[in-house]
């Protein structure tokens, strides 16, 4: 039962100074606070909306990036991975790889993710019930893997549209595996802009606190110094500067409900 | 930002002295915790799943008992009407009218609950989305009776199951509305036991944690001395004896989140 | 397995000459086509998104018109009721007593219809899962009257949006009942409008067909001769003057599902 | 506005001899009935729900075997692919290269298949909007490639359980490319038999009418001599021997609806 941490960072990764700050920041926050702080920060956008899209730096300049931050800052990376050749060089700088929520049921990338002997963490289909993420665990556990982390992101809910079932969370805590909430990708509106997806930045907060509240063991927020400007996802992306004073939040009624307030 | 307040009772009124027996612990809750306590009894049940389910004393008997519970107690009252038919006698018992989500959208019903210039408390339609709920509230408001409650409890999502949008909250306070959590319909599973209703009492703790740490005015919890025997809605009523430990988490998360921690 | 027959008519009563008016091109469509017509409008729409909505001419003046058509043109005649109180007046004229969908587990608004001996007309909730239907049948029969018609008019999917799962025509008509396919509510966007619903009459037709195609025993369409001018779902109403070619369609269709293609 | 096609084969090739058997079975019913007949099979099943679960035989061996099923019946060959590696391979041997649901937003999926200059079909995920998925046409389409057929198979609603929204057929043609109908995935239960999906084979013929009823280019059935000991999606395949039968059924419905009935 410990506290809850976070995973956070850009997005994607706009280029390396960019990426460095938010880190620093993020460092800053983790030492205030004291909370587990995980950078992410994607190298490709393998499923942008659009073809147009920004996608990232790619795998080679974007590990490259990763591996600066890990070695500036201390934290733990993590990134997702889109292919089962791209879990070689992955492995090599990630602490965490992640597989992507449309991918959770890709076999080989769950294997390949579990062989790195690496921490995997599955994101949720839109499309699953969370009971269902007991076959995803198999698949990663066949390697003799067990360090897998679940994260819920929302699940389809008519057109152009997520909802997060709370049950979810606690659904996937029986399965033996620590739940990361991801706040970002929850409130997106998936397509709901046309060429891109939209997103409910203004339900970020209150949906975390509700998955304190019911008990995570992660949150998982996308930052961005200037979200409207950001490449990708800045209409769910936390602004950076609200990211204390937000966390100091979570961390009050994470103690609650874990029952480590110390009196 | 008043603390978040209790509606607890049992589903439906079994008999006098067990409606009694319910209302005097609830009271003692209210006293030891400090807390605001309505108490909620159905009269009658007018949309069972079955024919054959019991349905409750009825109008006459059941405002009878009520008017006795207030009498003892103190607590102020809440009940459903089904029919503009019941608006009047009801009116003279209860502090809050309750309408049903079926009957959310009978503009009669609230026509008719708004004249009686009794706090009117509208359950949100399984159907309806929570900005919809402006229609309803603008029905009893232009009877020039503004004392509305808006309730949550649930969403439908695919078939026999329900999902909480806690997004939802957030959207129908904007309404200006104070908003009531029903976490014990929400976890409902409707139809789900082939003549009858199913249910997940295992996340009405969880759901009502995250409810609160969303923000809300008011939980609403069916509770009965021994759930597996209740002649309604067990399946998803709190047991009697766990309200108060239950209850004071919500209360510590809900002074967080409202920020009266008293420094 | 008989033909498919078609309920329609205006959503609600506009006045009495609109009405026969209409009845009586739709007793055209019934000579022309050799087809089952029943004649469908509204007395009070109870249920309208805005209180300020037009609703009808009440049960009173509704019925009287009703009673005209019937005599005018010898349709039969379905409309809804939403009140016990209802039942015995709509009696004496209907033919078929409807049971809107919100309150098509009012237990006893559906056991007044079965009472009344009349044909009930139950409308599935969109709330419901087909195989829910079973209790609302059994509420009626359990007064003696099997008369029932099952209608499916669409369920919720996400927010202001309902999906007709095609299956449930089949699930229903397992129930022992003819199903009837409302093409009109099925295609209403509920609440998408704001303060009324939206919706598509461009899919009437097409899912008409499929249903058809399925197999029912019914159809139900709202028509209009002018839709866009109509009091009331004007944006889901089928133009009259369409009707007759797009229900030979329906026929040519039904009669190949139906293996009766040679006379 | 051509006849409706067929797309069928077994889920995944069980051995040669199997394949073959099939495939010259469906040439049969091609020949007698006059209908365009596409081969479908998959090599490998990339994203099983369970990891013990078969696979199929691999690429190489795989399309060794679709290439003697074109080269023994001169049907066209359809098969998914799941990585941009299988491309080249693929295009080889198949005429149309089909992108599964999940993966219908992987980027580089689809522009290595646009890029090969086959038919490429995306089947849309149960995740998207039918109007979404302009954005999957527009990034096959940007390699210069406009051949592309879009499926329909199903929407996520609620947890192990799809809808097939039928109104998506007319808004996916609305995009300019042929649409087909999977009757197969669409009565998928996703997950619903926990370590396996499970299905409802008995609305495969039902869903398919209705599909046909709204109008498609094309049905995509999965076909087995015995279902009930396929190694793969079982439950929803059509027994091999109803073929015939049911498809003279969608040809009559087709007719009809594309108005191509007297010839």
């Amino acid at each position: 039962n410990h506290p809850v941490a976070l995973i956070a960072g850009p997005c994607v990764m706009e280029n390396e100074a960019h990426t460095l700050a938010i880190a620093r920041q993020l460092l800053e926050v983790k030492n205030e606070l004291g909370v587990g702080v995980v950078f992410k920060a994607s190298f490709d956008k393998a499923n942008r909306t659009s073809v147009s899209a920004y996608r990232g730096p790619g795998l080679e300049s974007g590990l490259r990036i990763l591996d600066k931050v890990r070695q500036q800052t201390g934290l733990p990376i993590v990134s997702d991975i889109h292919d089962v050749s791209q879990v070689e060089a992955a492995a090599e700088v990630l602490d965490i790889l992640q597989i992507p929520a449309f991918l959770c049921r890709q076999t080989d990338l769950l294997l390949a993710a579990g062989r790195s002997g690496k921490v995997v963490n599955i994101k949720k289909g839109q499309f699953l019930a969370p009971w269902d993420m007991a076959n995803a665990v198999a698949k990663v556990a066949s390697t003799g893997n067990d360090r897998i982390l679940l994260t819920e992101r929302g699940t389809s809910f008519g057109y152009n549209n997520l909802v997060v079932d709370m049950r979810s969370l606690a659904v996937m805590r029986e399965l033996g595996c620590p739940v990361v909430f991801d706040a970002t990708h929850a409130v997106q509106l998936p397509g709901g802009a046309g060429t891109s997806s939209g997103g409910q930045r203004q339900f970020v907060a209150a949906l975390s606190r509700a998955a304190v509240a019911v008990g995570v063991d992660g949150l998982f927020w996308e930052v961005h110094p200037d979200p409207d400007r950001a490449l990708c996802d800045g209409a769910n992306s936390l602004p950076l500067d609200q990211v204390k004073k937000t966390l100091k939040e979570m961390m009050a009624i994470d103690a609650i409900v874990k029952g480590n307030t110390e009196s």
